[in-house]
């Protein structure tokens, strides 16, 4: 059936032209995941097709949002494919569509333009499947490591295999209904932490840095970005959260940290239910929500480098104010950005903005409250997974309307796939 | 003592720097809120200096939030002076200040530069000082015409005056508790909706439609796009409200019309209390209080023109996507906008929209609620004055912290002298 329908769009196999890619990509993401939602359904534990799918499209998005109220009454089997799909969606499904689709001899090239997360900055081979198999190496590598560490930390087999799932595919199902804040360890949020970090970054640095350059991450400027966000977003956690009354201990340290990473990274994993934190930080919370991952990682969102390419150019704004004649070039790590680049990314987040507002719009118009509404489409159009109001960290998203989920469904697909990607299909061919 | 600050910053009064000239423009600012305040202090009707700045920071930005609980009951002097604020700030300071300062021989070009709102497309004629004139005859025909039209509504003549000093600065004072609402007529919201409109659209417009060309609003394309938002989002509105439970009558369709077309103006005046309405409205209202008026109206916000560029290139970016050695400029009315004037416009907004992002971070800080805060910020950066929550349309500001009431003053201000005018004065000597 899916073959039936990708070869009636595929005219000519040997020349694929943009559009197709787009076309194909999009197309190949809704029907696996009709195909991926089988199981839930067939097993009769989400006999609804609209939250077979929803549940389906946020794994393989690497959303991690949930419509199962018990998540536990699932069966390993289910709940080990649940977790699957956010590590075949996360990079899996990427490195495996660059690699495989050479050997189809399609022309990959448009492919990988169309499904690499964000803007590639260096290239690591001139091969595309190369690079892919590289990737896909170094995200194996670190889905064995984490797996280990947490095993280390006493976590069984099962979940130490789905957790990892959810971290490095910085998707966020959990086997737990608690999500992490299941595990009391410290150890285990810690190593959390580290690996939904990891997960974050550009995997062209962790390649960078596997090969012996030390200094990969201390010399990229979307890295450096990464990680003042975090400094930064956890300090203002902790520091309204001291000031809201509580008194410091490692606890409010780790679940601030935790939280930070989980929500800038895209994961959505929860170690404490932050609801209960004062309002502010629900704030922090949110603008996380619209940053992001960094360029090459398997994190959602508008992502670092394209938000630090923003701020600088708003700040510039300013400095052409004054000198009308000059020329200041935005520069990222001492290389200038050319002007289309510049306003391609400052279109693109003015686009996402949009399409964040318009859905908000549309959710309200479907019954939910304010902050629900805002919410749930941060959090699923930058696949992230739990929001705020009655999508927050312990709630779950069953309770929408039928066609709340479907809108919902596609901004996963829409944020996933950089918007582009998805909206070209809906476009008269004046366009392309 | 005004006149010793303002002789301090101007070391050479025959040759203004650009930032000199945006150092004056928002100290004269601050300082005419401090002075237009006490009335207010000395007559012990607002006995705070916060709430007395708050008020009157509130008329000369034309925002028209109000800490007052009671407006009736302040004597008719202090609210024609209530009121005049408006009309000063909203095109009469502008006006005066380019057309008093170049008697000074201090360089009103970069005044006009800072104090004009909106970027100028169309020059009426090249001495600025003539401009400033013309603005400010039309602006004074539209104030006799409209007071005489409320007045054959029935209005007195106080109540005219103020509720036209309200409407043309797009400030949205009234002298009553109820705003417009208070008025049954609907010949009265008929008018000031038109009156409204007419504030929110480019001036120039007006004083080539004066002068008899006609076309002058048809070919405008900030107008089309002005006029469209409002027949959009009117309508739309009409439509939630009717699905939303209501019968069709005249007075749905009138206080759509002027809650779009107030909020969108950024008058902020209240015809029926819109916090009843489906919550999908307040959505729609608050994107309307980011767009605003057209640019050198006295609108405030972001402003149509920029609004249209942003979308333009939003969309464009599709386009080079497809095209990456194509060369595709925004055209505003056929006319080529520069690469540079587009990606400034872009930087314009991404700005807004932090401020914004991190205003309400602050406010919700300060103990608001989230979707007071939203409100709040929205209101006072845009300088429309309701918004929604507890500072919606029949609240008022009285009850927000101190702290608040001087960082809302603040973004009043921001908002209008288009945020670089006062961002400047707070950055390093190194940017200008």
């Amino acid at each position: 059936m899916a073959g039936l329908v990708l070869r009636r769009v595929i005219p000519r196999p040997d020349h694929l032209s943009l559009h197709e890619g787009f076309l194909i990509v999009s197309l190949s993401w809704v029907i696996m995941s009709f195909l991926g939602a089988l199981p839930f359904m067939l097993s009769g534990f989400i006999p609804s097709l609209t939250d077979a799918f929803f549940e389906t499209m946020s794994g393989f998005t690497t959303t991690g949002a949930s419509i199962l109220e018990d998540i536990e009454a699932l069966p390993k089997s289910l709940l080990v494919w649940r977790s699957m799909t956010h590590w075949l969606g996360g990079m899996g499904v990427i490195a495996l569509a660059v690699a495989i689709f050479p050997s189809l001899g399609v022309g990959a090239g448009q492919l990988f333009k169309a499904e690499a997360p964000g803007p590639i900055k260096e290239k690591i081979s001139p091969r595309i499947s190369e690079t892919a198999k590289i990737l896909w190496i170094i995200y194996l590598l670190f889905t064995v490591t984490e797996t280990l560490f947490l095993m280390i930390g006493g976590l069984d087999f099962f979940e130490s295999l789905c957790t990892t799932f959810g971290s490095l595919a910085t998707g966020g199902f959990s086997p737990r209904n608690a999500s992490i804040a299941a595990y009391p360890s410290p150890y285990i949020h810690y190593t959390v932490i580290f690996f939904m970090f990891i997960a974050g970054a550009n995997f062209n640095l962790h390649y960078f840095f596997l090969k012996g350059r030390w200094t990969a991450y201390g010399r990229d400027s979307e890295f450096r970005f990464y990680g003042g966000v975090v400094l930064l977003a956890s300090g203002l956690i902790v520091l309204i959260r001291l000031m809201g009354g509580k008194a410091f201990s490692e606890d409010l340290f780790r679940s601030s940290l935790f939280q930070t990473v989980s929500l800038l990274t895209t994961t959505g994993f929860i170690s404490e239910d932050y609801e209960h934190w004062p309002l502010a930080t629900h704030i922090i919370l949110l603008f996380l929500m619209f940053i992001g991952g960094c360029a090459s990682s398997t994190g959602g969102a508008i992502k670092n480098i394209r938000i630090l390419i923003v701020l600088k150019q708003s700040l510039f704004g300013l400095k052409k104010l004054f000198h009308p004649h000059g020329v200041f070039p935005i520069k990222i790590g001492n290389k200038p950005i050319p002007d289309t680049t510049v306003s391609n990314v400052m279109g693109f987040v003015i686009l996402y903005m949009l399409i964040f507002g318009f859905s908000v719009l549309v959710m309200a118009w479907l019954g939910l409250e304010f902050d629900t509404s805002i919410g749930a489409v941060a959090a699923c159009l930058g696949n992230i997974g739990p929001g705020i109001g009655t999508v927050g960290p312990v709630d779950n998203y069953a309770h929408l309307p039928g066609v709340g989920k479907w809108i919902l469904s596609i901004l996963m697909m829409v944020g996933r796939l950089e918007i582009y990607t998805v909206l070209v299909i809906f476009l008269p061919r004046f366009w392309w």
